[in-house]
């Protein structure tokens, strides 16, 4: 980007999505103005990582030079920060959200979505190339702003309506959320009699990539459950006895499974 | 393997992992005897993909010249098989199950366990390089007889006890099989708004090497559940109106989510 035309962005949030997206934005050459944080000590550490910021704990941003304020804070504080936050007339207001509306931001006159489809955790280094971005946009402007952010820090965006955006994010809590706990209960139960997880790792690499390049992951599924094997069903909720609430998981998945297949 | 010392090996199963272990063995040198399977038609199919081998639908195999019987049935028809089956006095009987404990097959002499850690389906092909073999034997020969194959094979064996292998099977269940699951579920709500599951695929990535690399799972886990997004939570919730069973999955694994970042 020519320094010229350098954008000015501010990030309202300090949490996992800003952590990673303040400092990879950037180093594309975006000049961040402002991080805000509920908690000034939070939006300081993450200021600490990028070149130059300020830094505010309210929400005042009337002087701010910023041309696009980017909301990345958890779905229920999206509401109260509008509501209170004084942006310039003209800047574009954004939230990163999967689930909430567009509409939530119907009365800033230039508002968008911009969704990184992607899992953050502040103690692990992301690279955001390739990360799909779903977007949405009040007008077209915007719109193509946002797709040219997209565009330089990911390569791969794509415009979607709200209720299309909120299946996505809702599928991408079972594909990632819940699959990254079934791991954990994994983990746990390897960890119960010393063995380690990188016993499943061939099984696990097999099994995503299966479901991926199948048609469908329910035809190629396999174990206990889809073959009726009600001995080893059994033998494993003796297992899990110990642990009502694993043995609750095991019986809701299981019996979901044979009734998928018996579609 | 030199030829004068040739295994002679028979399989007892038409399933999922004698479809892929019959031809892998052979393929090693092995030689296959004899394929068992209660249904002629389907002896014959699988006897159909490897260079030569008997078929039946009977458990006698009192002048088979196999040294080795593989069982790779499941769990459930194990018992019936070895209580039926008629096998030469010396020749080492073998189950495959993870579930099944090795004293199921305690009348036979020689005795073993030889369990792949993988998910097997016949329409994938599958290389066995690399997939952990757990080998449990009644006696130090046989041990060694079959860490030789596993090593020829996967070239990743290791010596695990009933109990160990029993509990390595149900984290299995849930890595493999559950999580199988979980990712049909969001292929099946991307397709009712015409989405493609390839929008997922580096939140899974990203998701499956978190889960791997970090000491725990559950340390690294992110979305609504975890950050107490109450708001994300009654959304999705509604938007599976329509499906009782994917709202009861998405109601346990959250509200276990939650209880395991108490702990």
């Amino acid at each position: 980007m020519a320094s010229k035309t350098k954008l000015k962005i501010s990030i309202l949030g300090s949490g996992n999505l800003a952590w990673h997206l303040a400092p990879a934005l950037e180093n594309l050459g975006y000049d961040i103005q402002e991080i805000y944080s509920r908690k000034l000590a939070h939006a300081e550490k993450l200021s600490a990582k990028i070149y130059e910021s300020n830094t505010q704990d309210h929400l005042d941003f009337s002087s701010s030079q910023a041309d696009i304020f980017l909301i990345a804070v958890s779905d229920f504080a999206i509401e109260s920060i509008i509501n209170e936050a004084v942006f310039p007339p003209h800047a574009l207001i954004v939230h990163t959200s999967g689930t909430t509306s567009i509409d939530i931001l119907n009365r800033f006159k230039n508002h968008a979505v911009f969704y990184p489809v992607q899992t953050f955790s502040k103690s692990c280094m992301i690279l955001f190339k390739g990360i799909p971005i779903a977007i949405e946009a009040s007008n077209e402007n915007s719109k193509q702003l946002l797709a040219s952010i997209a565009d330089n820090l990911s390569g791969n965006y794509t415009f979607l309506e709200s209720e299309d955006r909120r299946s996505l994010h809702l599928a991408a809590v079972f594909a990632c959320n819940f699959t990254n706990h079934l791991l954990g209960i994994a983990q746990q139960i390897l960890g119960e009699r010393d063995l380690e997880m990188t016993i499943l790792q061939p099984l696990i690499k097999e099994t995503i990539y299966k479901a991926m390049t199948s048609e469908s992951a329910f035809e190629v599924q396999t174990g206990p459950a889809v073959r009726r094997d009600t001995t080893t069903l059994k033998n494993h909720l003796q297992l899990l006895i110990g642990n009502p609430e694993y043995q609750e998981i095991y019986k809701v998945l299981s019996e979901n499974i044979v009734a998928e297949s018996l579609k």
